[in-house]
């Protein structure tokens, strides 16, 4: 290997494989590195691409923080889009490489390899994939594709099948765009891993916005005609239907990882250590296709958003270039905004927890979030989930149309400093009535549920 | 001392004073509580007051939690307003008390006491106590009096002699209430105490909302005719006025306590222990007239807040009752809005640091509070002050006008739990783009200022 001008290459070019290549060349120009990337695109905010399809972001070419081209000229990496990864070759240090417009095939030798294929969302059924007015959300040609196709059929009625929150953010998407949006979930309420009160509040808020919410209740086929769904069957009816979001969640697309005999994880995610290295020498992963140790439970888990890809593909770009930077703990968190109300949990779910063998309790609490006096204020629900051994907070879910996401930060840094309730309820936090009341809505629910012990 | 049935005198019916009284009858119901306030309020928002002024609560009795007859109902206790505690006798454990209505003058004795005599706004000149225009902002009869003025004199001009917080809320409320407003402080930037770039923002806030600030400068006099103000005179210039308010910090009310031999400190505030006991027996003290000890200097400090009031209202109602709860660490924290734009500081400045012999650097940085695609994105500026040593965050500002105050909570928990940059800037924060990007602006100020190192 030349330590100098070693060859990088990296498989992917969303999330993780740009934050890697940039970090890596910058860390070392004399490195060459290539980014191999199958589609259009590159670098672009796969989070707002609901926002794209709503209409708030009028053009999605606002989303693309880098084209193949810019990328090249600022950050000194060479981009070859429309290049779609074969093989990897670990024993030969090479990867077999498709141009799909030349139609030819290249072998491309490596010093590292960067494994940044992402995930993929879940389909109920393969046959599926054909049908027109059937869409899954992942990617920036799938928002183009939902948009396009809502402007130019002009369906009246979208279907959700799966209430996570893809299916709540596109909720709101479709709604906006004056479409009758029907949601159908196999667990009773939406959002699933939150809590109960925060599910039975994000419910409300569909309602309050003429989205209906079929709960309980599997979708097992679709009725079509002529390559398009026209209802959703399920046992207890049969939805009619426009058009049909897949909102079911996302798998790793770690395939070709698989196919190479690189470790996998439960999940189906390629295994990293700390430093993000693979079962294969030389070749790393991160991003979405890879499972990373949650700190909490030191369980590997596969979390496909984009905060983690960012984190762990700047870490990847410098291991890359003979770096020997640690993961840091990583924390779940994930916040989500359907139409006024934020939701947001941190760390683990009471499901989550129990299933862990801890002895959990959640004490719930509704309280303003800005002095009562002052306008503007709303109710802040906060569910804590509390190891009952060490008192100590497990996670925390947050909802509420005032500050509640960025409140549930608060508690993600509590969390991974690992305080107890106590120590949360006596922290000092701000207070100004236009924006926190005397005592904040966290403050009180760490107080009531220390005295609940 | 009757150990089931104690007496319980407080001195002081605003924050700290019904915070103590309600948690002490709700621990211990059998004791006799009573609540002594000189003027005829208790239980008020006094943070709230500026808003009153200004018209955003229209109402003040809407500021008003308990009057002295809801909170004798609700909370048990008997509460004496325009009653005037005069002098405590602790070695007689009495106090005396004049009814100011009858005038009259009653010994009450006590098994416990607690003094929450609170703060008074400073005065430049106590011969301008006597003008009619000249105001300060401390009390709710002070806030009716200022809204009284404007809406019965129809002042066209107002000008503040004091640019820390209450000096900025006040120019907004002002503002609101259609005068023209003129800021004088002493230092050339409003806001001593937080960092250049941050009160270099606050200038600007100040200029769009068409306020004079006059930096730099001292008020040495003001002229006056007919028991009103008529311009402030400084070595530079006479500032013509129509009312005066005066805005130069508080000092605690720690008269009665000297005067009993109570032990106080270097800003003139009671001095207490961790349990809120000062140096005469069974005699507490919370709120604005103590010092308390800031966890991070290991020294006593005046900070008059109304959370810190509340907190230590509640401890030393648990500890009146015979409980043993310590102070927690108490960390600076304050926050405020001017216009658009929040303002918030936590732990030390950089000033205030190196006076305490650290060696220290400061890092500022602009980033975008959304993902940047989002609309409603807008640039939060972040100063970090920094320990060289240990890279550990001392404190932090943070202003703008999209989530800068309920994001400086977030580094409040971390400087609390002894973060360094590198932790904190490993943090896992969420990422949604309507509320936080992928980064979210503590996570990049953070790495970024890790590196500079």
């Amino acid at each position: 290997m030349n330590r100098t001008h070693p060859t990088i290459l990296i498989i992917g070019g969303v999330a993780a494989g740009t934050a890697a290549a940039a970090k890596a060349k910058r860390l070392m120009p004399s490195a060459k590195i290539i980014l191999f990337e199958q589609g259009e695109y590159i670098s672009y905010g796969t989070c707002s691409l609901p926002y794209y399809i709503s209409g708030v972001v009028p053009d999605y070419r606002s989303l693309i923080h880098f084209t193949a081209d810019t990328f090249e000229k600022q950050k000194g990496c060479i981009v070859k889009i429309r290049h779609c990864v074969e093989e990897i070759r670990p024993h030969r240090k090479c990867i077999v490489v498709r141009d799909l417009l030349a139609n030819s095939v290249t072998e491309y030798k490596y010093d590292r390899l960067l494994i940044t294929t992402g995930a993929d969302a879940r389909f109920l059924n393969p046959d599926w994939k054909h049908l027109k007015n059937v869409f899954t959300l992942k990617s920036l040609p799938d928002a183009i594709a939902i948009r396009r196709y809502i402007e130019e059929e002009h369906p009246r009625r979208a279907l959700i099948i799966g209430g996570g929150f893809i299916g709540m953010e596109m909720a709101e998407a479709f709604h906006r765009q004056h479409l009758q949006v029907t949601v159908v979930e196999k667990e009773s309420l939406p959002m699933p891993g939150f809590e109960e009160p925060v599910r039975q509040r994000i419910l409300e808020e569909l309602k309050r916005h003429a989205i209906a919410f079929i709960g309980g209740t599997l979708v097992s086929d679709l009725s079509q005609n002529q390559g398009k769904a026209l209802a959703a069957i399920t046992p207890v009816c049969s939805i009619q239907t426009d058009m049909i979001l897949l909102a079911l969640g996302f798998k790793p697309n770690s395939e070709l990882a698989r196919i190479a005999h690189i470790r996998c994880g439960s999940s189906g995610g390629i295994l990293v250590d700390r430093y993000l290295k693979t079962s294969a020498d030389h070749v790393f992963a991160a991003g979405a296709c890879a499972e990373y140790k949650n700190f909490q439970t030191n369980r590997y888990f596969f979390h496909p958003l984009g905060n983690l890809a960012n984190k762990t593909g700047r870490i990847a770009g410098i291991n890359l270039t003979g770096g020997h930077e640690e993961l840091p703990s990583v924390l779940k968190t994930l916040a989500v905004k359907i139409f006024d109300l934020e939701v947001a949990a941190v760390g683990m779910s009471a499901r989550e927890a129990e299933s862990l063998g801890y002895h959990v309790r959640v004490e719930s609490l509704v309280a303003p979030s800005r002095a009562q006096s002052f306008p503007g204020s709303q109710p802040l629900l906060i569910s804590l989930i509390i190891e009952e051994r060490t008192q100590r907070l497990l996670g925390a879910n947050l909802t509420g149309t005032d500050g509640a996401a960025l409140r549930a930060n608060i508690l993600a840094t509590a969390i991974t400093a690992g305080m107890t309730l106590k120590q949360i309820a006596s922290l000092d936090l701000i207070y100004t009535p236009p924006v926190a009341p005397v005592r904040d809505p966290l403050l009180l629910a760490a107080s009531q549920a220390s005295k609940e012990s």
